[in-house]
């Protein structure tokens, strides 16, 4: 059965999500950062990276994120969870999903992991000082250039939404308003009024 | 025709590499960073994000590297540049390519672009000061877990190791050594002696 090691909140909320969209069976494992968890050597042996969302399966260790979903969405295509039939959409989805964990993810990052790039104190608060201003200005390109509307590709929901609405709920914590954002809003709302986003996140 | 934005040494050069060896015809358009050409309004016309690479194709513009490489193996099968026909091979090539961009791309531009992160310049040159840590902490996970030998995926040469030579370039001004990871410096010389990364590398 596959098995999915997660955070609660962390970005591995959208890989939770693509499991109960995809109607498969599985297990999700909490990984407790508060106990450093994700660095006990029970856990490196899983994913040496130390780093959530790992999805166990009868083939061997998926990490990544974008890489998570697109292998849920080929497993289960009846789920259509993503375009799989054209390349020209499944690489929307793959832009949309590279964004999101290579600048948006990295932004937020810097409020929490400032130490990943400085050993510095002073160093690492300012960086959480910025992190207002540029996660706003991923939201402003998301919100002005990436969202088709109601959902990222347009009328088909999909794993970006899943992801978007992951990091969006970062915003509040971030001293970002998702009303400035309004289709990033109305997605998330709608997310949130959708039972088996509830499940997923009652089950964290 | 297919057309690229790039920039020399950029991570560009992983896509330049992929479009060279799928054998079909493109253009490859050259944006000056040293005149800040990536902001200009023309460019910014083409890839609102100023950033590079920027794929352009008969159906609109892509962007994000992960995703040029994918859609690039997939338009053109022939040249086997990724293991399309199994999902759990191709998850692979994704998880790779997102640690890439995600991480090991990130550690590098702390380096030179630590102005997107902090507004003060002890914090950047702090952040500048730790690039040879992290990125030698990298390149230790690419070597002792995520490399099969002598290429990424084993015995197919693929997107994973286009992109992964690119960023191996880096090294040297990062102040990491390529010799203390033995199986990147081996695909490393593998590549330069390749005729077709050859070709790319002089036409850059």
């Amino acid at each position: 059965m596959l098995k999915l090691y997660y955070a609660p909140g962390s970005c591995a909320v959208a890989s939770h999500l693509a499991l109960e969209h995809s109607g498969v069976s599985y297990e999700a494992h909490k990984v407790d950062f508060a106990k450093q968890e994700q660095r006990s050597p029970a856990y490196l042996a899983i994913n040496p990276k130390g780093r959530v969302p790992a999805l166990i399966t009868s083939l061997g260790v998926l990490t990544e994120t974008p890489a998570i979903l697109a292998y849920i969405a080929q497993c289960f295509p009846a789920a259509r969870l993503a375009p799989l039939d054209d390349p020209w959409q499944f690489a929307q989805v793959q832009s949309f999903n590279s964004y999101l964990c290579s600048t948006v993810h990295v932004a937020h990052a810097h409020r929490y992991r400032g130490y990943r790039w400085s050993d510095d104190e002073a160093a690492i608060a300012s960086m959480k000082q910025k992190v207002p201003q540029t996660m706003k200005a991923c939201f402003e390109e998301i919100e002005n250039n990436l969202i088709k509307g109601p959902f990222v590709l347009g009328d088909h929901y999909s794993i970006c939404d899943m992801y978007l609405f992951t990091i969006t709920n970062w915003l509040e914590g971030d001293e970002v308003d998702v009303n400035w954002f309004p289709k990033v809003a109305a997605l998330r709302q709608w997310m949130l009024n959708n039972p088996v986003v509830q499940k997923v996140l009652k089950a964290q």
